[in-house]
């Protein structure tokens, strides 16, 4: 494959073991048919999907992990672009020669969603109809339908069945509904503080982040990519989902009751504790590079994941695949918390396939799954070497 | 007291013991002296607290309970003003004859909070020296000034010392506040659900709560009265604590993935499922009864609230007092978790004070402290019994 450069680079976080991918160089594929949405619409031609690989596809195409991002990711997973960058991909410390995505023996590939903001074709893309970025217009997606598009691109790749395919949070749920609707296509699927069927809560926790953006003046109906963004509005769904990411204890562990300048109170409603000014940074810097209808996209596509409600519920949800599994979770996650790993094992039991469950504990909640590397390695490794 | 008419009132749910209090007379007392409060901004005269009683205070003026409301509370604890009030008070099941609350053997009190809507001078309200609204020029309050302001109008009432002092969440904060500042003046403490110490989670959702008022357009810096009020982020805001009440359980449990209106995802941003629609009530039914401005001023009080900052710490704070302490936490509340109420336990009994603890299960979340009144009535009633 072209577009990766193995090179060591030193990242400000070394991980425990491993070295880095190096530079990578962001990759896009042009689709000159259509996508037909699960909803029934259509996302015509020239639509695109950005992604980028780590490692080398072996001659049997039989060593490809799929990594699939979560809600705020994108393809950019390791390594980095250019000298400048000052972070890694989002998943640096899992990907490179001698970690669990071992790039001298696995081919990685990570794409941006459609739908999303990353450069694949999401609503701030252009629609060829109007030549007017998409907006509201842009088709509602599905899990499902983000899956079909990365299944569109591997058939460019040449990659008939996936070695394993990953994620955590919204990527898990990618991960699933590969092994729900494209089972002979895969033969690990590994799901990290995930779930199978959105929650209540998690429902509730979406609807107002959406709430925050749509009443947001400057989002316009969604019409807002000649003016100002709505900034403001997903500033505040940001931080909604970023509490939700973190458990009580990790919020605790982190910033206690710390003021950020004072010792005392400043008699204000501005930022006088830490962690107010923590949230209000995160909600800041998300704005940047974040694009707001993405985020209602986005958001809605987890709320329609219920593999459940399909023909045969929870009994039929893996029937169609031979896949082995990988599941774990995290004690303190109460976003989706062990017992919906739990379902998904149970699923995966009741369809006769092997499963791996790691039920982790750790103080960090829901972000776990990005940053409890020292956790997962090991057992990842080890069964990706089993597959 | 006047003001008190008892009747039998039939209510929609009838708590399983006792009876309404029937009919209700709100009552004002206007403070023709200044209150300074705790950052040393004054409240200057006139200024109010709108208050109700419940039951009759006995001769030797012994039987008084201060009941102190949560965060969107006021001073309507029981009853019904009208007949034609579609619903009692906050705290119905918990006030009445027989109840736990026992308008038969006590005096019930309940009081708006300073810096509130319901009645008592708040944001809203004139500012005497320039006729206009206070809006954000009103004073940032503390939990020590809610309860400063109580005891004045217990002074006015001529009740020396409270049997007790009552309250579920922010109410429990007032409880022990009471306990901690005017230990002399009250036998019992009871704090449901409640902390001494607000967490870094509870600082991380007000403010994030706070950020979707101060960003609403409507807002103007807190000058909105004579125009449209910031609804949209006032509703924001109530749904993101309106979630923090709940547990996953309760949500699951009431909504699970029921669609509102119809059978299978519409393909639209809009409320499908029913928990969309019923955070949409509730931050709709919200705005028309709060005010935005009130809501920041009480959030910043509670943030503020921390016993343990003290001089001499958890184990000074409740070393003035000879109260005893009646505690419960939920095994569901994710606000405030049993080790928070756990956490007031283990600092009364430092200060050698005798304390009942119930730690209740309940799938209610935090909200149990409101709708669990067969599990609190019996042992409340019974430690009210004993004081």
């Amino acid at each position: 494959m072209t577009g990766v450069t193995i090179g060591d680079v030193p990242t400000v976080a070394l991980p425990a073991w491993g070295r880095s991918v190096g530079f990578v160089s962001p990759q896009t594929h042009i689709f000159d048919t259509p996508l037909i949405t699960q909803s029934g619409a259509v996302l015509p031609p020239p639509w695109q999907i950005a992604y980028e690989t780590y490692g080398q596809l072996n001659s049997d195409r039989s060593n490809a992990i799929l990594l699939c991002h979560a809600l705020s990711g994108d393809a950019h997973a390791a390594g980095r672009h250019s000298p400048s960058d000052l972070k890694s991909g989002w998943s640096e410390p899992f990907i490179g020669p001698g970690r669990a995505f071992d790039t001298e023996q696995y081919f990685v590939i990570c794409m941006n969603i459609i739908g999303g903001c990353g450069g694949s074709t999401g609503p701030a893309s252009l629609d060829p109809a109007t030549g007017r970025p998409w907006g509201s217009r842009f088709p509602i997606l599905t899990v499902g339908d983000f899956v079909a598009a990365q299944v569109r691109l591997l058939d460019v790749l040449g990659i008939e069945q996936l070695l394993a395919v990953a994620g955590g949070s919204l990527g898990g749920m990618q991960a699933l509904e590969w092994a729900a609707s494209w089972g002979r296509r895969v033969r690990g699927v590994i799901a990290l503080a995930s779930t199978a069927r959105s929650s209540a809560m998690t429902l509730a926790l979406n609807a107002t982040g959406r709430l925050a953006i749509t009443s947001d003046p400057h989002w316009c109906g969604g019409d807002y990519y000649a003016g100002p963004p709505p900034a403001a509005g997903l500033a505040t769904a940001r931080r909604i989902g970023h509490i939700s990411y973190l458990s009580a204890e990790a919020l605790e562990e982190k910033f206690d009751r710390r003021w950020q300048e004072s010792t005392g109170p400043q008699w204000s409603h501005a930022a006088e504790f830490a962690v107010e000014s923590y949230l209000e940074h995160q909600g800041r810097s998300f704005v940047n590079r974040f694009d707001a209808n993405s985020y209602l996209v986005i958001t809605r596509a987890m709320d329609y994941f219920d593999l459940s409600a399909r023909p045969g519920g929870w009994k039929a949800a893996f029937s169609n695949t031979s896949a082995r599994f990988f599941v774990a979770s995290w004690n303190t996650d109460w976003l989706y918390p062990p017992a919906e790993s739990e379902q998904i094992v149970a699923a995966a039991q009741m369809a006769g396939r092997q499963v791996h469950y790691y039920p982790f504990a750790s103080a960090r909640g829901h972000d776990a799954f990005l940053l409890e590397d020292e956790q997962i390695t090991p057992p990842l490794s080890h069964w990706l070497a089993s597959l």
